[in-house]
């Protein structure tokens, strides 16, 4: 409970709320794995059955479910709503919307210190889930270990995913709702696709998995694969790399957000109010104005 | 050339060069248009087409286009050369291609200054021209004071602008490619969807052109209604009432983009790397940077 109003907080773009979280160090024994694909690609029901292979053997979830482009969480607290049910009173899985709202820094700041603060509450997997697929949910997946990216059987979906820059960040691609005509298919154009792509750093080739989320049909499988990935990245070094850079990345994201939350409240304040007032009748320019706002260090004046 | 210069500098985030356009005035008699509609819907035609009608009453004419979403203007280079040539020799028509190059605030701060610089050079009417049609267009072409909305034949396309929320945004509606089967049809559907929308606030009543971009046919009848609605901006107070919002949200872009430059530069400076380096190896967490990095007043350290 006290973890669901931190991210509440978080996600409200509460300074302090979000300086508690990355204040938390990154729990090291965890995983962290963003689930993206185009929408309709069934990612909600197989992160359920993600999560029940991962309960059987009692391990604790957490699941951020994230709209980059959405300021508005309320479709997917509904989805949440339904699923929570299946999972009530099991201390073992917390489940999460985060909404766009925009404020501090937005979700380049809410996402990673809402994915701190679960991995530091125990959930020692954290899967990301993203509800479309574009450069808004790249983004958002690179704060993961591992990214899945889901597919399902046609082409046309996983050319759109190329397209997209989305294979590229797959470490780990599905073919989900592989009893749909044309799975076995879509699975060999994929590993036919990777097969021409450059060999990746630390010498990790992805695996395509086939999955029926609906029936957990290829599901331990993914878990497998998905657990492979992550001691590969320990092995290779990368894990850490990968970290690290993420902690740097956070880092100045945070401090973005605090210098521009300063200065949005130094224009709400008199001096900037008055400054936007004689801009607007005409009697100052922006660029005098903002002279005269932000002084030649950076430091917001009044 | 200077001006051309001068948005070479606004485009590569130059701090001095935008600080330049930006104490420029705004150029009271003009009329900025912006110009937008799906990939396809014959955009650069149609102002080519209005470039020429303008011309034949001796108005110089500046254009803008721009690709919020690409970091690349090298497609819409190639385009304005090809325009470039029929004009070659024209002091009166300006054409530039302005990218997202995500510097100093990207387009939010490039797109303003390089129409403020545009206009006070004495080019009377500013278009601008977007290469999609999404959220971001639509930021684009808040910088104008009057925003033509292009769709061709096909309800299709109309519906999807109304999805995008375009057609809110729309001041004037071309149904583009008249020739084509059912352009009547579509413009009728158009009116008929613009029938159930509110009165908009000073009155003005959506116009629905349909134009032959290719042959000219409807151009003239387009650049008047652009006119009237100017005409129609002035009478209510909206010319003078948009262009002061303009001003302010140009002020507001600056100053950030200002705040976040200081910052970059002070991430890149000693203390700001060393910072990163402690974030990295993990002996600092990103918010104890962040405190150290800037101080609770928002002015970078070091």
């Amino acid at each position: 409970m006290a973890l669901a109003r931190l991210l509440t907080a978080v996600e409200r773009g509460d300074g302090q709320a979000v300086e508690s979280a990355f204040a938390l160090p990154v729990d090291q024994s965890g995983q962290v794995v963003g689930v993206t694909g185009s929408p309709g690609a069934g990612k909600s029901t197989l992160i359920d059955a993600v999560v029940a292979t991962l309960r059987a053997v009692d391990e604790r979830v957490g699941v951020l479910a994230v709209d980059p482009s959405s300021p508005y969480s309320g479709g997917a607290l509904l989805g949440d709503r339904i699923r929570m049910m299946r999972h009530v009173g099991d201390h073992g899985v917390f489940i999460r919307s985060l909404a766009n709202r925009g404020h501090l820094g937005g979700l380049s700041v809410a996402m990673p210190s809402a994915v701190r603060a679960v991995g530091a509450c125990g959930f020692t997997t954290v899967l990301i889930e993203t509800v479309g697929v574009g450069q808004a949910e790249v983004e958002v997946v690179r704060q993961a270990d591992t990214t899945v990216v889901v597919t399902t059987p046609g082409m046309g979906d996983a050319v759109q995913s190329g397209k997209a820059g989305v294979l590229e960040i797959a470490n780990v691609l599905v073919v989900n709702k592989a009893d749909r005509e044309g799975a076995t298919e879509t699975a060999r154009d994929l590993r036919d696709m990777l097969r021409w792509a450059p060999t990746p750093a630390g010498g990790w080739r992805v695996p395509v998995v086939t999955t029926r989320a609906d029936t957990g049909e290829g599901v331990e499988e993914l878990v497998e694969v998905v657990r492979s990935h992550r001691s590969h990245l320990e092995d290779s070094g990368e894990l850490a790399r990968g970290r690290a850079a993420r902690s740097v990345a956070e880092f100045h994201a945070y401090a973005r957000a605090r210098v521009l939350d300063r200065l949005d409240r130094s224009l709400a304040a008199d001096t900037g109010r008055a400054l936007t007032e004689a801009v607007a009748d005409g009697t100052l320019t922006p660029a005098a104005a903002a002279d005269r706002l932000v002084a030649g260090d950076g430091r917001p004046q009044g």
